[in-house]
Formats: structure tokens, C-alpha cells, sequence
């Protein structure tokens, strides 16, 4: 099988939260194709990065996604979109000419070729984040990262992995929702992207 | 007429940016109710202040959310959704027990009774951001923000401020965008706040 490899950008305060075992099973289960230490440092030729306005440490971030075929995006959910320190890493390493370069963007964006993942906890439960709920459909909220971020770097943006309320579940409950994710992975490579255009999503 | 005070959340780098003048016009037209050396620094007994687990910084400015009637955010839009730095702000500063206590969330969020009004500049054209638009209806961006943040603390939201495209507007343009915004903000005090719940939102 030909080697893939898998970027996890991964933001929690805590390591034994449930986002960092989330974070920790996708690094065991991806563990054949997760080969951080083989990056390859070789030069990249980015239009930003020959500016010189760029610092040495979204050089080597941008470098990671150049060479990952899947990143994975394991955060809590807060404020109906990702950490702030997640946010601040979309702002300054997804830089034009890296990630798009206007004309290219959405489906011929700089990063297409590449699937992109959102797995994320949220404090609400699934009731909550429906057409129904108070919350209303989790897609919404969805959009902006799914749509505004991921597909128009190009990438093809698998399913999320959603673990609702973790806090008022159970052990048990808990347990399962790192199982599931352990069995997705084992066939992570055969799912089919979901639609992010503006006509398809919603759909 | 009542004294009615403004806090104005600011996020860009350059103050000669159009946010900048954006933030300016807002300052000089609300002026006479703006009056920020005048925050009552008096005693307020949030749990989280209680608790003791809160930094200065963020009670300062939970006291100035509190003092104020009117909360304007100022940014150039980055990735669909506000700049990280702004992001953090939310994060830290709109903590439980401060801007929602569940159930006191949407309609009886902890700040209710006050107005919020998102003021930001985009780097597409307006065309883009529509159902026929590559970027789609901007109100689905607005969703997490408007929705999510704002009337889930109990913000009444009045209608966004939209500058699309300073970047490649005429210096006239970029003016008028500055005059429009200056108007608005004379009977800002008139306006009727956007439906932001889930059955209204999109309607």
C-alpha cells in the first residue's frame, strides 16, 4: 500500500481529555502511516515564504500539510467553532499562495488532493444541534470551517466526527465514542467526501 | 435622554486600515454616550470572579460588557468567521456565569437587554457571498456568530455592517463606506434587532 500520511492539528488544555484520547487513537490507528519524523524538510518554493515574511514556524507547519494526504482537526467545540488557538493557526498558516491563490480556490485550491477532517466534542447534546433544537442543525455551524476553510483550500472534507456532550455521559458512553472512532479509522481511506459546494451542502 | 454607553471590540492590525476608520467613525459618532473612562469599576459578584480563577484582564472586560448597552465588533472577516485574536476574546471573556448560566442561554442569556452588531470588512466581492456566489449567503456565515455567540448570551443582534471588498473598492468608494457606516450609526439607537433564532434566522 502506497504510505499516506495524516496531520493532526490538535487543541485542548488537557491531554486526558477526551479530545486528547481522540487525538491519541487516531495516532495509534494511523500509527503505520503517521510518520511525523519523516517529514521532509526539503525547500518549498512558497511565494510567501520567498517574501521572508514568514517565520520559521509556519514554514515548518505549512510543511506538515504539504505532506499529509489527511489532516485531522481534534478540538472542542467552543463557541459554535473551533479554539481560538486553532483558529489563529488557520489564520496564519492557510496563507495565500500556500493554501489558495486566487483563482485557485474551492475545488482547484492549493490543497486539493488532500482530505481534511473535523473531529470535535461538543457540550450540548445531539438533540440540541437539530432543525428542532435550540441550536439548530450541526451543519450550520459546519459551514464556515467545512465550507469557508477546507473546501476553499481545496481540500476534500471527509465527514465529521462528532462526540456530543462527552461531560454528561457515561464511562461506558465515553469508551464507545473512542471505540467508534478507532473502527472509522481502519477504513478511514475508503470513505467518499461529503459535498461542501454551496448547492450540495445543505442538501 | 438616557446616557447609553458602547463597547467596541476592536481587532486589526494597522489603525489606518479601514477597519480602523470604521472604528474611528464609530467612536467620534457615538461620542457623547461613549465614555469609557467612565466604567463603574464597582463590585460585581460573578461566580467566576468568586471563584477566583479569572485574570484582571478578563474582569476588565467583563465589566465593560457589562456597562455597556450596545457591543460593536469591528474586524476584517479572515476564513469566514473573526480574526483568532477576537476569537480568544470570546473565548476568555464570555465565561459561564458571566454570559449564560444554563438554562439562562438565548432569550434569558445573561446579557440580554443588550444590543450587538458584528462591523466587518471582507476580502470578496458582494456577488460572492450569495446563494448564486461561490462563498454562498452570507447569513450562513454570520450563523456561528450571530447565532451561536451572540443570542446565546442574550444579545439582541442588529443587522451586520458589511464593507465587502475595501481592498479593490476607489478610494471614493472606501469613503462612501465610511460616510454610510457614520449615518447608520445616528439612529442606531431606532433600529429592530434580526430574528437569530433557529425558525427565524433563515427566513
Amino acid at each position: 500500500m502506497t504510505e499516506r500520511k495524516v496531520l493532526i492539528v490538535y487543541a485542548h488544555q488537557e491531554p486526558k481529555s477526551l479530545n486528547g484520547s481522540l487525538k491519541t487513537i487516531a495516532v495509534e490507528e494511523l500509527s503505520e502511516l503517521y510518520h511525523p519524523e519523516q517529514f521532509n524538510y526539503g525547500v518549498e518554493a512558497w511565494e510567501a515564504c520567498k517574501n521572508g515574511s514568514l517565520s520559521e514556524d509556519l514554514i515548518k507547519e505549512q510543511r506538515k500539510v504539504k505532506e499529509a494526504d489527511l489532516v485531522i482537526f481534534q478540538f472542542p467545540l467552543y463557541w459554535f467553532s473551533m479554539p481560538a488557538i486553532m483558529k489563529g493557526w488557520m489564520d496564519r498558516v492557510l496563507v495565500q499562495g500556500f493554501a489558495h491563490d486566487f483563482p485557485q480556490c474551492y475545488d482547484s485550491g492549493l490543497l486539493k488532493n488532500k482530505l481534511a477532517l473535523l473531529s470535535f466534542t461538543t457540550g450540548g447534546g445531539k438533540e440540541m444541534y437539530s432543525d428542532e433544537g435550540v441550536s439548530g442543525d450541526i451543519r450550520y455551524l459546519l459551514w464556515p470551517m467545512q465550507h469557508g476553510i477546507m473546501h476553499f483550500c481545496g481540500f476534500s472534507v471527509l465527514a465529521p466526527q462528532i462526540c456530543f456532550a462527552p461531560e454528561y455521559a457515561t464511562e461506558e458512553e465515553r469508551v464507545q465514542m473512542l471505540v467508534s472512532w478507532g473502527e472509522r479509522l481502519k477504513t478511514i481511506w475508503e470513505e467518499k467526501p461529503i459535498n461542501c459546494a454551496v448547492d450540495g451542502y445543505f442538501k
